[in-house]
């Protein structure tokens, strides 16, 4: 079968290189998917060409954590599938459901495991779960980290209610996720970004008031202020010196959610104001599978597709992750694989 | 000033009599508030229709809790409101805000103490809420009572989120503030009714699904089908044998809410099938003034607004009284006070 | 190997029959078992002698949900235990964490798959947990299903505090584990019995509080008094006409956890003073395997040893059928299996 | 009257003057305690002695949060005492219960309010607690602040259950709070301190492991190491460095609860830890007054008592403030008034 490995870090993916594989055969305890769509994510590229290692990570690997397809074989001991289910993967297969603990080993798909870019996945059936009709591959593809993330966020740890105001950072995969979310359960959303067009594309989305950071460089306190007491969430994706920011823009009993640990919380952060107010600052970790399978009942619920901003064939993967590293992009990005 | 009495109970609202009193002069800790409008609840119409009494009651009373108005004049100590403020009362003056603890000694207006039926009302500061500009004090004197019940239970409570199914049975007041609230939290709600008008408006209203229960007598078990599982939330506002049937269309981990005391929970009820699914069968006593807050952040936040099947005048409050007794409302109906 | 099916139904547990059956190959995502202990809950009593049946229920199967052993086999795909480990059966294997969906099969040993009265059990690797060193067989093989509902009950459900007020209705294994996790937990308990005897175990077991229910046949009325304004959670276990004693013995915001489909929730419940109070009575249908190891690590840290009143041997199994029928016995009756 | 003010700040508290006042007259809505005890907090020292400076601090000030006395007479509009009662203050009596909201406006005693350190008080009825008998005055004066910080943190926040482990930072008023209600609640407990002394009395508290910490110096790592995978809950009271240990020292989904804002949390954090386990840090802000009644219930009903290090009398304050200075005192420091 075609697949993609990543066989050498470097700045450009020149590393990441199209090859053949032997289609695997489903272990017990497995599905073999054929894979029709996945999605980067920034985690993907920092995998791919920076210094950052996934624990455990071995080169080659397959990449990707994110994928949709269909289930076309069985392993020994498997009955949560039938053949021809359409199914996603789990960020991290071993995690059913509850809070996380160390015994789930945190094997992650394209981070320490042979990822989704792949004609075929033998991947562990209790780490997939089953697409409603409603969304194309393309969209199934690239809801494996960071809608999961957002929802486990804002919904599972956050118990966001109507009424509540939510802050997301910025227009990638997570925020716009976040923002989706957050609108479909009766929050107040707030968007930065320094691109207008952007913004005008998060209000359709839903957003009730944006903020271009670079007209307003002070936006901790610019949110401070448009709320009179501060925002109850924060989504905060990461960048040079955001977090100060953000748990300025946080009102009493308010979260920052800490999301994004690849792309670089920098900076260190005084406490100081975590106590004052006080508030929170939370590290999330994606997800458990049962909170894809609730959040996929929302999705359905509301109707809620992924921001798609721009699809890549299978033969285009590099240009795709050069893409997602230059971070032009608003919402996922996704390569099929017809 | 003008006020209304309940003097006598009968079953046609005569002991419901237009009088004069003086109008009152705020304690330590009051406010007075010139009343605008207020609403009628069913547990209004039993006080003062039926053998039912409220714990501590004793006529001649006031009636009504719900009602809606402008701060006139502050008691000694009261730092809270200033003289202009918009307010409505909460139903249970004393209960702050957190669990419900024996501290808080339920006296409630129109049940133990003086209602909001009269020109000027003089209320505990502590029990007043402060209203959002874009509510009528028509439609802001229609929440205390059905509105904040149907949020605690589905949010303070149910800790509803999207994607949930929620069950409402019937079209009054409290049924259609929790299809509005469940809907704008992202659930798929399902509403009841013998009337296939109202059913149309509960679809305009953001019911995803309606049942006629003439049509289909056994909803509970049409419910259980149609979800394949089972509802997460019904809101159970009692009459003859429903109970059975609302339980029959939870699913696991489902709460039934069991709200109106007074319309009467008849039958009685076999408490196996609560073990079977397992669900949970939880009384909701209305809710706390932190709730109302919360509450009327999240109306503002979507645009809410309480569904007024009709409004009377000041005089007209028996007949507003018979129209609630009737049954044929859908949402709320209001006394308007100018 | 030895092991006991249940072949017909009988009010003297002649159906329960000693047989030799091949020792069963670990397939895939099992392992195998060396059973040393078991226990009897009511259920098994119920499945073996009344006609009560378990759903997919099929005769002849292997009897009971508890017991604990040794791994002495894996089947392929397994890496969660090693051989040698020490574990216990979760009484739904399929249920890991999180809540209870229909996705959660509801398989469960001696209901309707074979159960752990044999010398070996091949049982999914997902559905055992590893056990500290501090427990007996005995006394670990004693805990699949009366102390997982006991914590899951009051733990995760009831969000237990210390100085909250626990009811534990008799002295049985659920009640028994209930008032050992109370106590752990900090909270006040009172146990009620017919038997001094019992209470004053019950007391050495950490009861504050004791009632003898033939002298104080409303003690429902009497546990509201003597607690000022009700408990906060009632340890239900069922019996004739027990359920409106206990709504009467709760509190504001307060839980009456149902606990035990089979001895029969007997007569029905008139639902106005669940709303009255307000108060809510909660299935408990035992618990994940989640929830069964966060109750190992609080056991473990506090010393909570199970009370076992009588251990049979493997050879008297309808002798301990029989002696859990009669229904004298305090906390559990455990089989060992050499 | 007698009491003390705070007339300017300095480093020998020679601003912290012994006073004639006239005694208060209870306004609308308050009542006059005739105090018999109080106890001192880092932040008591800080503001009579630092350049910290409390929001809308005005000096003249009576100091002190803490203080527990008699209900002597009523102001207008107040019926949740009698006089005689036995009651404390609540560190914040404008917050009841439910959240930390900017409505409740957050004057607290001996900061922005005159407090306790004198022989009349009129204080807020709505912030004052009843006490239950068994406590002294000088161990129920001591509670105000860091008791209801303690409990707030663990049980209202952390939601606690037994089996959790809890690091408690050293052996002050909080931690040594922390300490009992966590081992009240059936926690696993780890206390750290320079003085082994102090660590054996933290041992017969109920502390299950200590650490000597200049013994120890890298002890998050050590923590980590004796708990396997990480503590459930730091309480983090700040000092030199302390907060990166203590978030390595924390596992997945645990919580560092931040307090102390004035004895410093000095240095700034990097976040990326907080990502990568992933946990919570979280500001704890004191608590509500229902925390305080929750808190008591707990206390009543597992008899537990304040350390009290050591009891001054009225005459002595300043000493009492040099000696919490030094900060070798362990628990709590007492003035009584008499």
């Amino acid at each position: 079968m075609e697949a993609y490995e990543i066989r050498e870090v470097d700045e450009e993916f020149e590393g990441v290189v199209r090859t053949e594989r032997e289609r695997p055969t489903p272990g017990p305890g497995e599905a073999l998917v054929r894979m029709e769509a996945g999605a980067l994510n920034y985690r993907d590229v920092a995998i791919a060409s920076t210094d950052f290692s996934y624990p455990g990570e071995e080169l080659p690997m397959i990449p990707l954590s994110d994928g949709a397809g269909e289930v076309v074989e069985l392993g020994a001991g498997v009955d949560r599938f039938d053949e021809g289910d359409r199914v996603a993967t789990a960020f991290f297969p071993d995690w059913v459901d509850g809070p996380l603990t160390p015994g789930d080993n945190r094997r992650s798909p394209g981070g320490n495991m042979d990822g989704t870019l792949a004609e075929y996945v033998s991947y562990p059936a209790e780490g997939l779960v089953e697409l409603p009709d409603y969304l194309s591959s393309e969209e199934a593809g690239s809801l494996t980290c960071a809608a999961v993330t957002a929802w486990t966020a804002l919904v599972e740890h956050g118990e966001l209610t109507a009424g509540e105001r939510v802050l997301c950072l910025g227009t990638g995969g997570v925020s716009t996720f976040a923002l989706q979310f957050a609108t479909a359960q009766g929050a107040e959303t707030i968007v930065t970004s320094s691109s207008d067009a952007k913004l005008e594309r998060a209000r359709e989305l839903g957003a009730d008031r944006t903020l271009n950071y670079e007209e307003t460089p002070d936006w901790g306190e610019a949110v401070q202020e448009m709320t009179e007491s501060g925002v109850d969430h924060v989504i905060e994706i990461g960048g040079q010196g955001t977090l100060e920011r953000s748990i300025r823009a946080t009102g009493p009993d308010g979260e920052v959610h800490l999301i994004g640990v690849l792309t670089g919380i920098s900076g260190e952060v005084d406490p100081a104001p975590i106590l004052n107010t006080p508030l929170s600052v939370r590290g999330v970790s994606v997800g458990s599978r049962g909170a894809f399978e609730r959040m996929l009942a929302a999705m359905e619920s509301e109707g809620i597709r992924p921001e798609i901003d721009r699809t890549f064939g299978f033969d285009e993967a590099r240009e795709a992750y050069r893409y997602v590293r230059d971070g032009a992009h608003q919402g996922k990005v996704a390569i099929t694989f017809d």
